[in-house]
């Protein structure tokens, strides 16, 4: 499965894999597509050195990427205490109430939230980025709006490829005049932040509005008839996220979790801001109905919704509430219902290709070559 | 473009084309797919006998196919009257206060409602059953649920095909227990009614659930590679249905909705229940804002909304009072902006099939056959 992006990137597929866990995205280079480590969960810088080390020394020499949220626009001098300052007390009282309704303990005194995402803040997402330069990455995606200028340019000037994430045709083009080199049209079926319009509709719509820069098609993709679908549609290549999420490498610390998603069908998500503040698809639970009620206060913009339920989180996580318990995940869900390996999915992904183009051929006529 | 079920259906390529009017349908069937006319909007009998009689002479002898809204719950002795009965006062003076916030004219005195849809209606169904099964149509498809036992009865004794709309694998299966010969997968991006799960997902989800029962890729499909995309995921062949709205052959009536449409992007739709009480696609308007908005009424249930926003549907229309002037219509309505033919539609689909077969193609690393 080869496109000149996947030439360009010295891959053998052109499978992109986003996951937070450095065991998984080493599997996904090893087995000859992209790992793409996602950072937003590193807090110290150390600890992201240390997981880069690792699968440094686990992808056989195979290239790797790392994803980040990098506001493209710098807010001077906010530090999180300041945001947290703007949390509304009501909004903590709803919280404390929701998680009391629902018996979830309190964490161990001094216990830290494993959610408490701050990536997303300059100096943390800075911090990252100086230690991603000094590991041999060969990708660097940003999922939230282009990357500032000075962090492109240190890419290109390292050989890095620079990613960014798109729900719509304009947001496309604003990256492409950024100077991004891929643009991953993100559909709504997605896991996690997404926009309101399809795979089927957004990847043709922004490879005709980026073209020739090469595209991704994410969102809806768990197996190899989706992996054709969404190269059909023009992109060079897929970029699947849900999907690694219940394979053995990875580790959701919870086993109640990992069993929801197994169990979970096609239309168990909802787009909710319950989590960050903008729009993002997840397991829908009784904590984003909650949310979601018209009888609750609503959520709060990005970064306070973020940093107003992290505990929460944490807490639920911790304690496995099966009502509350939930993750970003995509549509692809309902089709995730066996553990297997990272090699086991991804020969899944590349033999399901080569049926699906067996099967366009004998449907255009075509006799198998 | 040929599958077991477009052999079946002696078509030479596996494209569905579905539309209220009758000489688009007859340009699909002449151009080599399936034109399917929608019934829903003929109340008498003997219009849509007229118009029947007149595609059986424009086919060129090729097959063609109706789609009708049958419950396949009869409610006993209900009249149009009964239901008019049901609509609560405050809907109805929400309607003419929100008519005359936008300057709308009344209809002219004893002027019938265009929009008045009664096809849903057990009575009105059958008629259009009776005259459809005296003409040579090789399927009938029913947008909602499956059709009444004896109406697949009918439909198999006389050599028809039954083709049925899905939102989800568990109504596809419903369907196919109900004797169904076709499911159309009808995806979150599709024009009209549509569920929460998008194409990219659904389709090789319904396939999996009803197979070898044939499957027709519905929502996001316009162009050869969406084509492509569709029969990738495991369909037999796709439906389109917004993609007629703008050909020259189309009759809207309205000058200002044709221009609407050719002007709208991907995302100036709405999944919204303003038109007939059931979730529905369409172009956002400031008259589905209102019916979403929290301060008003909001909808009534199906077939009451139907009814009750029927008269002013027309009076909008037929006024072409832009602010308030939609029709449903997929996301796919992003790339429609030009007038074409049938057939040029259709070449530009059978074309970019083609050349999406040999990108896919490329890709495998298999050389052009």
């Amino acid at each position: 499965m080869e496109t000149e992006l996947s030439r360009n990137l010295g891959i053998e597929h052109a499978i992109f894999g986003f996951t937070p866990f450095p065991a998984v995205a080493a599997a996904i280079s090893r087995a000859g597509g992209l790992g793409v480590l996602g950072a937003v969960r590193y807090t110290a810088p150390d600890d992201l050195a240390r997981d880069l080390d690792w699968m440094t020394d686990h992808v056989d020499g195979k290239p790797y990427g790392l994803d980040v949220v990098m506001p493209a626009r710098k807010v001077e001098g906010v530090t999180e205490a300041d945001v947290e300052a703007m949390i509304p007390e009501g909004h903590r009282r709803f919280v404390q109430e929701t998680l009391a309704r629902h018996g979830v303990p309190e964490l161990a005194e001094g216990e830290a939230s494993g959610w408490r995402i701050t990536g997303w803040m300059e100096e943390v997402a800075r911090g990252q980025l100086d230690v991603a330069f000094d590991h041999p990455i060969a990708l660097l995606a940003n999922a939230l709006g282009s990357p500032p200028a000075d962090v492109i340019a240190r890419a290109h000037a390292q050989g890095v490829l620079v990613a960014a994430l798109a729900g719509s045709a304009k947001h496309a083009r604003r990256h492409a005049e950024a100077g991004i080199d891929i643009i991953v049209a993100q559909g709504y079926e997605a896991g996690g932040h997404t926009g309101e319009i399809a795979s089927m509709v957004l990847v043709p719509e922004v490879v005709d509005a980026v073209g020739p820069l090469p595209v991704l098609a994410a969102g809806g993709i768990g197996s190899g008839g989706q992996v054709a679908a969404g190269l059909a549609l023009g992109a060079q290549g897929v970029w699947l996220g849900s999907l690694w999420l219940t394979t053995e490498e990875a580790d959701l610390h919870s086993r109640a979790l990992t069993r929801k998603l197994l169990a979970a069908g096609s239309g168990d998500t909802v787009r909710s801001r319950a989590l960050t503040g903008k729009p993002a698809r997840q397991l829908r639970t009784e904590w984003t109905d909650a949310w979601d009620d018209q009888a609750g206060p609503g959520t709060l913009p990005m970064p306070l919704q973020g940093l107003l339920v992290a505990d929460a989180v944490s807490r639920i996580q911790k304690y496995e509430i099966g009502s509350l318990l939930g993750t970003p995940v995509g549509q692809i869900v309902g089709s995730m219902d066996t553990e297997r390996s990272v090699q086991a999915v991804f020969d899944d992904l590349t033999r399901g290709f080569e049926r699906a183009v067996d099967r366009v051929n004998r449907i255009a006529g075509r006799s198998a070559p």
